[in-house]
């Protein structure tokens, strides 16, 4: 259904109509057309969507839109959406809301839902904790498929996954695993302590939600338990929140390192102060730092006074070894993100690129030289522009590799040292070894 | 279990012991460690795994891998692992091997198997047909739940994911999908018909594979269904190829945006060789293009003839204007990456964009005039300063938004739009208003 028609049926007041389109829609696509409406056409929607629906259309609204909409709810509407809502999104959605909201909202929830929300709200921002679910299937050892299939029944309504269930003990220690597929292929009087795996890949609540994200990459999971400190089973981690997980991560690492400071909503949902608030600290340090730059060119006036064309030629140099600097630190920050580059392969990693820079340098180095040669046909000029390609190539790609995998070792995020603050070392480097190369041939 | 018991068992020959401990482990950990293994060693191991883990070892080796284990196994051995593989996995397997092993593998394949493969590998590189699995499972909307599962029972070690079932007409067309979890809320005697959802979120054979894997994150799918032309259900896309497809991706993004030739193994299985061509070309063609920029400068020798300071704070602005620039290109190419940002949206960003880098350049233009005020006490040097600051930001920020989109629209991807590319261009217009104001406040 068309915004347009959606907005006509609104319009005539055609609520059966209405209803009907809205029941053959994904709930997604409810979401980002009631994003269009004025609030009380999306209240309106909101009260011709059935319980469940409503839920899952309200857990895909922003934390705006979420709080306009609270607003607008009666009490007993919104008693009956947050029931159905599931723990770990009331939780991320409490997490955004003021004060007042939050007690309005808790107020309207089972007190068991409440302990839950509270009890999500207390793991670290980026700790698996505060993105698994509380809501998982626990069997026991001793149970039949049978019984087992009987209590899956029993509260599958209520469960994000029940296709991957955990055995515990007594003591609600994680014991094993086992997926509805391999009860389902055994005979209803088997026992789950003969079936399942004991071998179960997991995480603790203070695990990375990064690392825990790359444990489904790794092993094709769609599930992951979550333990505490003392190996009890407390969530699991389902493959959306996950593939969510995958993809703040990454957006985050593409910003850091354009040099800007991740921003929680998407861009048109980023008001312009707060893009300018994201943009304007790296400007203005990168910005300062450049000054470095500077003070090493203005000690070489005398060799640009003597060639001018070294000037002309100084934004090739200096784009060259950014751009050659920036390739390398680009795969050894996505390296080790995707965990295929350790810190232990630091000297493995620093032979590899002096090899590759040095190949690189020369052909660089080589081609720029004879351009410069047929160019000017000053074969000074141009042996300075190759040896300055060839050094700086290697100082750029050498750079390129030791300063994010440093960060990493220093416990910063390896994303900051990538091409901005890279290029900004690397111009220094280059204008230093290109006007000492000039000073040196051209016997100043 | 570390490699070093692997390696001692292996050496005193304790195979009781090694197929124990293999048992309990993860196919991804025993290929992890395999890979560290002389061949013959890997051989050895392989006798000792059961069949259907010797298949999941074998799918997680590199192509280079699993053509040396080719060679070393015997035609029994490479039959009983070719039956338990999952078709897409020989399919991915199979394009990258050399003519004669092909042949080897087909010839040790069943019919129908060899039929699956080819079938799939007929399919563009990137598109949803090359990473779908043929083994879905589907149901009639006649069948009851009973039925239902006993029919996911027959099949369902031959599946790769049984939860998500889907439902065909007489034709193969492609009619509803129901869950596992749907059909074990429900009484056995429940028709498909009435509980299956009609409103089936697919895809084609020829979608792409990046727009495939979108829609498991919109809409948090475990499955997609593929259809071909006619409508008809072809296969399934799983969520771990979906979440792969996103990974790799991701990387080629990362890769194209530092003027890197997407590769296609990781950062230590790549030669130094593969590592130069992927760098090379863009370094040429960026070093080639900053010419340019050199153009323009000797067109102002006077200026700096007059002005050396002039020099100094070249890179200062350039690198400004590149990291301005770069900020606005990663969030453009991000967000139309994940879908936030259509072509469509061109003047909103345009718009947004210009009253982002007005301030920003507002800001950075007062901080820097000051400064170099203080600095050289030279007013007329900190009014060029700040007026080409203003003006810098302004032009590379919009670059940063038109490039990108522009790229996209002409078919191209936005990525390669990114901080190289970009500098180059925004290098030109920084050099070309920067001296441009110089002559003029200077009076020249």
């Amino acid at each position: 259904m068309t915004k347009k028609i959606l907005k006509e049926l609104l319009l005539n007041r055609n609520f059966t109509e209405l209803r009907k389109e809205l029941s053959n829609m994904n709930p997604v696509d409810i979401a980002e057309m009631l994003r269009e409406l004025e609030i009380d056409e999306q209240l309106l929607v909101f009260r011709l969507l059935k319980k469940d629906e409503a839920a899952d259309v309200f857990s895909e609204m922003s934390g705006d839109e979420q709080k306009e909409l609270i607003n607008g709810f009666t009490d007993q509407e919104l008693s009956v959406i947050l029931d159905e809502m599931d723990e770990d999104d009331l939780a991320d959605m409490v997490e955004e809301m003021p004060a007042g909201v939050v007690e309005r909202v808790l107020a309207r929830t089972s007190p068991e839902m409440r302990n839950a929300v509270n009890q999500l709200l207390q793991y670290k921002e980026d700790s698996a904790g505060a993105i698994m679910t509380t809501e998982f299937i626990a069997l026991k050892e001793t149970m039949s498929v049978k019984e087992a299939f009987d209590y899956i029944r029993a509260v599958a309504d209520e469960r994000e996954d029940v296709y991957t269930c955990y055995i515990t003990s007594g003591a609600r220690m994680l014991e094993g695993v086992v997926t509805v597929k391999e009860m389902l292929l055994s005979g209803l009087d088997e026992q789950i302590g003969t079936l399942m795996n004991r071998n179960v890949i997991h995480v603790s609540t203070t695990t990375d939600q990064e690392e825990a994200a790359r444990l489904f990459d790794k092993y094709n999971l769609t599930a992951l338990p979550v333990v505490d400190n003392e190996g009890r089973l407390v969530g699991m981690i389902t493959v959306d929140d996950a593939i969510d997980t995958m993809r703040e991560e990454t957006s985050e690492d593409f910003e850091k390192m354009a040099a800007l400071n991740p921003k929680e909503e998407d861009y048109f949902h980023t008001s312009i102060m707060e893009h300018v608030r994201n943009r304007l600290p790296w400007l203005l340090i990168l910005m300062f730092s450049s000054i470095a730059t500077g003070l090493v060119i203005e000690k070489y006036e005398l060799a640009f006074q003597a060639m001018p064309a070294l000037v002309a030629l100084m934004p090739m140099l200096s784009d060259t070894g950014g751009n050659a600097g920036s390739q390398t630190s680009t795969l050894i920050i996505r390296g080790m993100a995707l965990g295929e580059i350790r810190l232990s392969d630091f000297l493995k990693v620093v032979f590899k690129e002096s090899r590759i820079a040095l190949i690189c340098g020369l052909v660089l180095g080589i081609a720029n030289g004879l351009r410069i040669f047929i160019q000017y046909h000053n074969i000074v000029l141009a042996s300075i522009i190759a040896i300055t390609l060839v050094l700086t190539v290697i100082v750029s790609k050498l750079c390129g590799a030791i300063m994010p995998m440093l960060a990493k070792k220093l416990g910063m995020d390896p994303a900051i040292m990538a091409s901005p603050l890279l290029t900004t070392v690397v111009d220094v480097c280059s204008v230093f070894i290109y006007f000492n190369i000039a000073t040196i041939l051209m016997g100043l």
